[in-house]
């Protein structure tokens, strides 16, 4: 983590770096706002997410925004000053994934604050200029700062055919979940249930507009599948599943429709123990999902239509020299964002 | 037509039919709402459509709902009193469309009110039970009905591969287009852009919720396409041509982003000149459609929801007795939508 | 099991029954070629397979071909004479699975010799006759006959996205995976490498097409796997698992490329413990197959136009009157495929 | 043109280059064989196609293999002494295109002899690397050049969806249609009818593998569209139309079966006057095809495993010094595919 320059923060090692040169096809951007995801907390943490592990130090970061300061001399789209929301992820190589349209499943690929990458969460940070996103005058930074955890869901969606009429269920109401619900909504599902162990989770996740919920108790997985049958009046075609817990794996593979699609997006244990069989004989498929691609385009034409709200997902906001109080925020999971403002001289949203 | 029993029209042929009896599976309908159709007054007045001659009487009418009250010995999933809508396309052989899908490119499939076969504006209908969709409590006889128009835009829009973010082109602001405004916006489309030669028509675009309007005058195909990409910011990936005329679609060729479709909906001429080399080398497809298949459950799962309101659809309302002012009413292109009341105890919506 | 008229069989009980009469969509056939299948063994054997379970004395026989002899009122595509390949799923309502094409998971589906539904192994036997395919005069009925066996693999391919170029991994040598190696070469796989216990049914595997062999001993999962791409030169973007077996869909799994799809044809334990994670964060699909749909008319369109020879798989043929014999022949697992021959005036192929 | 050093041509400028400097991404080739394309002969004698001008000098060719002699600093997967082919299209940004996995439709790609672009008719060239993929050791430099018209072959059937069974009708017997009709067999196509004015081109079809040929005279569309239908027994799913005329299109729209796809190919007049009501009706997709993308991994997978046989296409072989020659003799239209060495030390295939 690198809270910049100025004051001390209580405990976390801060350092300052010489402000980046933009290569060719790069943009030097002034940061303006960054979310901070669970992950950017396991790493400060724990130091790893499986096998990625922080072995020096990285800044952190990887749901942000800024003004484009400066531009690479092969950069034609964007010009200072220009407002962008930037995707973390950045193919290194004409591979056969990228060739192919699906650049997120690239093994080599740059990813913001996935080690040893570093992540933006800084006062300057430099990125390849053809992933970032010119925000129209009528999105402000944070929305597009949100567009990142808004791509998982725009992804995960679009992985699990979701479309007109649908009828999905949503397992787990955490912040993926909850995306999911408002994406699966705005792709024209007709209901969608969603399940969890919390009572105020799932009131979140009425609010952005799940039809149903089942709040989990002791019940087993088939039971879970009959309730969400129960309420949706028909089998979901579409299940998400956002826990990675194994029961919750196996009642969303109970719950699926025949001939419809489970989406893997919440990871647990490497191996689970699943009904098989009766996802294969009836020809339930499926799906994991890794990050995402080709969704900024897609949430900037929704956010500058207004179609979609997010910014009351923001609920907590610090400046960047109190990223260590942000971050204590985050850990004990209050509010649903937490938001830091890497420009002194602009805090507003 | 058949308006039933009772008084006498002014000039329109009258006859009473005898119940019908429903074979195994099938089921005898009390009709309650049928909605008036272009195609219904072009049979009335001209007596054909292209190649389908009315040769001998014909009921009319195919945008329809009523009430079970009678049903066939294998008739399990619908009992009488249930409230259906009616999919007035019926296959009559497992032929290979069937069996893969696109049971609406069966050539020889039933379809009300196409000569030689009878529709359903008339007291009681027989129909096949498969084809007939229950009604929940919460979605009137009349949005049952209207479930026919909304299954063109289905229809169209899922053929176009509308989804989230979509930028859409709708060229013609009849009631087509609009349904295909209203689905489009549904899936999750960013911007709606629709043209028209009528300011009003384009007023009631603007309600049902496209973004843009252009009133076309004078402009050639470039033009058209060129104050598209326009308002847009951007081409679109997807435009459904309701008009029919070549003009509209030689811009809708010149309008749709490479590598995008052009869904074609309207019918005009037989043969139409376009420039079809534009379209190949920028890999634009071209695409029509036929009618609909697949449609009812989703449109019922969206109406149940209420999260789409066709309900101001409905401008005018007659008894079945005074069809002939009804369809006058159509005729003279009054009001969006004329509903014809069956059900002499019920003229709810 | 219905040996039908004439002598005794040592042990097998043997009864007349009726020739049926077609109903007006039926056909009534004189049976000619009958292969035998593992499921036809296990029915005889054990009674039951899972939750299907024998309770009344069942006609055994779904892989069939025949003869028309008789036509019901309504079928105009067939007439006496024609000689036909019988598809033993027969969907007895238009349900939401039929409308969509994948007629297969209809829950109410009519099956040749599932229980409670009589197989074709007989001498007379009625059939629907949409699912009856007249056979060009250069297909032989035992051709006809072997359309349900070639059915499973290309329904198994055509749910993996085999395609021109393809990198095939199959998981297991027996009848299915041998069939599945035929199908993906002739659908363009470039190579495709099997793995088995057996050399012998590896050597099999060879000879029907298949590029590279592994015989499996006491590898691991992953070992397998990386055999498997050491043998292709990449990780295979496909793999199609017919052994049922927890160390294969394992291995399975971590074999199949980033973005790849593993199809589950074999059938073993209901639970199974997988590597999911890998899976899901590397978007590998897994689907599983249930029968199959639409594969009749391409499998027959692939026989007239001598594309695919099946006949050496023929390696046993009995008289009707013989089927005890068959049948034991089969369960010794002798040769690959049984046939019974139903009409006694005519024993070719 | 730009024959290299040494002797000089009768009548074409010739020029010496510098051996270029591969940049970071980018390896220095030393051209082997290099096929000479209808395009390249249309640019030498017209000097333009379409809105492409030839505005200053131009090295044509772009159908080539060679071996890499220098890689740039960040080429890793490929090193001095490989031997690869050559795919001519690079783009030059990170577009929305090849994002999405087309980037055959990015407006800025540099591609190979399209002006302002050189090609790779030369001694020395470079390439960016991620473009240029190793052949196996059992691929000839030649086949490696004929990836080039493979490719369109293989990007015309996979927009086609040609797939197990298909019958597929392709108009026209040039080089082109001779390639789809390799590639529609090769993807598991049944049957393929092709037709031409040219009794010796549907000869060389027959070779290649088309089931049936239609020799044109005077029949109209529809007349054409019957005797394709005659011979297959059935309308094909599927047409490629290779010639561009306006009459082949009309019958491409005619033939095609209700639900299928018609592909253009062939390129002629800008406008053309087409059937369009009919197949929309038929809901039968009008698609074309630019160039290609993702095909030269699946050339090479087939070209190694030796399921096509592209040597015979190559009837004659010149020097580079005798390019003047070779390119009369493509334009006097004789042979099939005419070759040029590049390589003064290796005239082999």
């Amino acid at each position: 983590m690198s809270p910049g320059e100025g004051e001390r923060g209580a405990s976390i090692p801060r350092e300052n770096r010489p402000i980046p040169e933009p290569g060719p096809n790069e943009v030097l951007l002034r940061m303006h706002s960054v979310g901070i995801c669970g992950s950017d907390v396991h790493y400060w943490q724990h130091g790893r997410i499986g096998d990625f592990v922080v072995k020096n130090p990285m800044v952190l970061g990887h749901e942000a925004s800024g003004t484009v300061i400066k531009v690479g001399s092969g950069v034609t789209h964007l010009k200072p000053g220009d407002r962008v929301a930037i995707e973390p992820g950045v193919p290194r190589e004409m591979d056969e994934f990228c060739k192919t349209g699906r650049y997120n499943l690239s093994p080599t690929i740059f990813f913001c604050a996935t080690p040893p990458d570093d992540g933006n969460l800084c006062r300057y940070y430099k990125h390849n200029a053809s992933y970032c996103y010119k925000l129209p005058d009528n999105v402000t930074f944070e929305e597009g700062a949100l567009i990142e955890p808004l791509s998982v869901g725009i992804h995960t969606c679009k992985r699990a055919g979701v479309t007109l009429g649908s009828k999905v269920f949503v397992s787990g109401s955490g912040p993926i979940g909850l995306v999911n619900v408002l994406v699966a909504k705005m792709m024209g599902a007709a209901a969608v249930v969603i399940t969890d162990l919390s009572a105020s989770r799932l009131e979140k996740a009425k609010e952005v507009g799940a039809d149903f919920t089942i709040q989990v108790t002791t019940e087993t997985p088939q039971e879970v599948a009959s309730k969400v049958e129960a309420l949706l009046g028909c089998m979901p075609e579409i299940t998400v599943e956002c826990t990675g817990v194994q029961a919750c794996i196996q009642a969303g593979i109970y719950a699926t429709r025949s001939g419809g699609t489970l989406v893997l997006v919440g990871l647990g244990p490497g191996m689970v123990t699943v009904p098989m069989v009766n996802a294969a004989v009836r020809e339930v498929d499926i799906r994991g999902i890794f990050r995402y691609c080709n969704t900024w385009p897609v949430a900037i034409a929704l956010l500058a239509s207004k179609q979609i709200n997010v910014k009351p997902l923001v609920t907590h906001r610090f400046p960047l020299e109190k990223a260590l109080e942000a971050f204590e925020t985050t850990r004990r999971g209050e509010g649903i964002k937490v938001m830091l403002k890497c420009d002194p001289t602009d805090h507003n949203p």
